[in-house]
């Protein structure tokens, strides 16, 4: 499980890339992290916090000598980041992303890194918030959470094997899927309820009496809403690149609650009932499992 | 805002009716305090933990002789409730409730205690949770919580000021609203989003993959669902109460879905950016003026 790394270059300092070079410093595996961004100010926070020891403008060159590269970009910009790391990638170093989204990131890799592809190892962090940005970044963010591999048939066991002593140096438990699996499960658990999040907010907010209405509104709205304080850039890039699959949960749920609407038509109470008892039964059940 | 009470019966002692009497004997305003329920274990949690003194069998026998009157059973038993104590219902006496909906609670008030209805002072406080029963009851559930009154055009002043009064000492913020203005926005605020959460558990749960699901779910799936683990009579009751409304706002949600849905089939990254960041910022301003 220990890994060392020369030069680690975070591209997209946020939540998700201050926590992991946080995480990876306190363990003592990182002897350089460099970052690369959009905004100066998130990379001076990064800078300030610890997270990074430099900033770097040109994205190729940060990459010049790195052994370790983390994207942690929107994944809609993984294409583009991909394309301008190619021409200088070591043929040692390995590449890993962050993106809750897979075949996506999997397509644009092969189509970016060609042969090099074999030294990326997609990955996806359980480890979201509705917090964003570097100033939210913490050593802790990732212990006891799960990181998913979706490890490609070209990908070297060498390259699989860095990343995962990565992982699990930031304390995390890492598991296997294939992109495909990935995707499907998580526009399930993770994709659709953030859109329903949002939509729940949208609606409320666009109303004439809005204020009124969030006045009177208690813990429930605010927990069941919390997912609408996501980054809206990063959730438009994940519900494009995995709209298939979240369009094919959406119309399931909008079924579910059809049938929920048919059994208030019919004031069907013992219905409801049964419905919500096992809807509490299973939720318990999960927690119980999980912890959570 | 000071409350003398000599004998307080509780009829239902959850959560609700658990926390006011914890909340008033801590305030010193309650001398004795009487339970009534269906579950002889809660009640005896109740006596354990000084949330009543006594437990009474026969409902009608424990209010006589009472000077205020907690109604916090499930919406659904509350016709019940009032046609039993009316008979034995003191002219000095206050009535008060605890129900999530209130023009079902006003109307069986009134079939039940006829003139009497005078002494009914139908309340809602803003105060749930997915915890139940006794256990869960503490005396601080109410501090900086708002309490709906839906006083109505019948209801004696004094009836008012005490039960005013007596949310107060337990630490609440005391609105007023009528019923129908009440039904109309907890349908939106509160009923709605419990819908939404076991709707979203139910569907995840029936599938044949629910375990795999669940087993890579991370804490936003355990706050969107968490109003999931409430109760389910006590929601069957307040769907069934306050059908009307909630179907209504189920199919503005429904609209809502359909418009998110048709940004997703368009691949409108913009359009679905836009929803996104106006829901966060809504969802923002709220949570800092009321400081949730």
């Amino acid at each position: 499980m220990s890994i060392s790394i020369q030069k680690l270059v975070v591209v997209g300092v946020g939540l998700i890339g201050g926590s992991f070079a946080l995480a990876l410093k306190a363990a003592g595996g990182v002897r350089r992290a460099v970052g690369v961004g959009r905004s100066r100010a998130n990379l001076g926070q990064a800078l300030a916090m610890g997270a990074i020891d430099d900033v770097a403008d040109d994205l190729a060159a940060a990459v010049d000598g790195a052994d370790f590269v983390l994207v942690t970009t929107p994944v809609g910009a993984m294409p583009d980041v991909f394309a301008r790391i190619a021409p200088k990638l070591a043929p040692d170093a390995v590449v890993t992303d962050g993106g809750s989204t897979k075949q996506t990131v999997v397509a644009a890799a092969r189509a970016a890194l060609g042969a090099r592809v074999a030294q990326f190892v997609p990955a996806h962090p359980i480890a979201g918030s509705d917090a964003s940005g570097a100033g939210a970044a913490t050593a802790t963010l990732f212990r006891d959470r799960e990181v998913i591999l979706t490890v490609l048939p070209e990908t070297a066991p060498e390259a699989v094997a860095r990343v995962r002593s990565a992982w699990q140096a930031c304390g995390a438990r890492v598991a296997e899927m294939t992109p495909g699996e990935h995707d499907a499960v998580l526009a399930a658990v993770s994709h659709l309820p953030h859109l329903l999040s949002y939509a729940l907010v949208h609606e409320l907010a666009g109303r004439a009496d809005a204020t009124q209405l969030f006045a009177h509104a208690g813990t429930g709205l605010r927990d069941v809403t919390r997912l609408a304080a996501s980054h809206p850039e990063m959730w438009r890039d994940i519900c494009v690149a995995n709209r298939e699959a979240l369009l094919g949960e959406l119309r399931r749920y909008q079924d579910t609650l059809a049938k929920l609407g048919a059994l208030l038509e019919q004031s069907d109470g013992a219905g409801l009932e049964r419905l919500f008892e096992a809807a509490r039964a299973a939720r318990r059940a999960w927690t119980e499992r999980s912890g959570r």
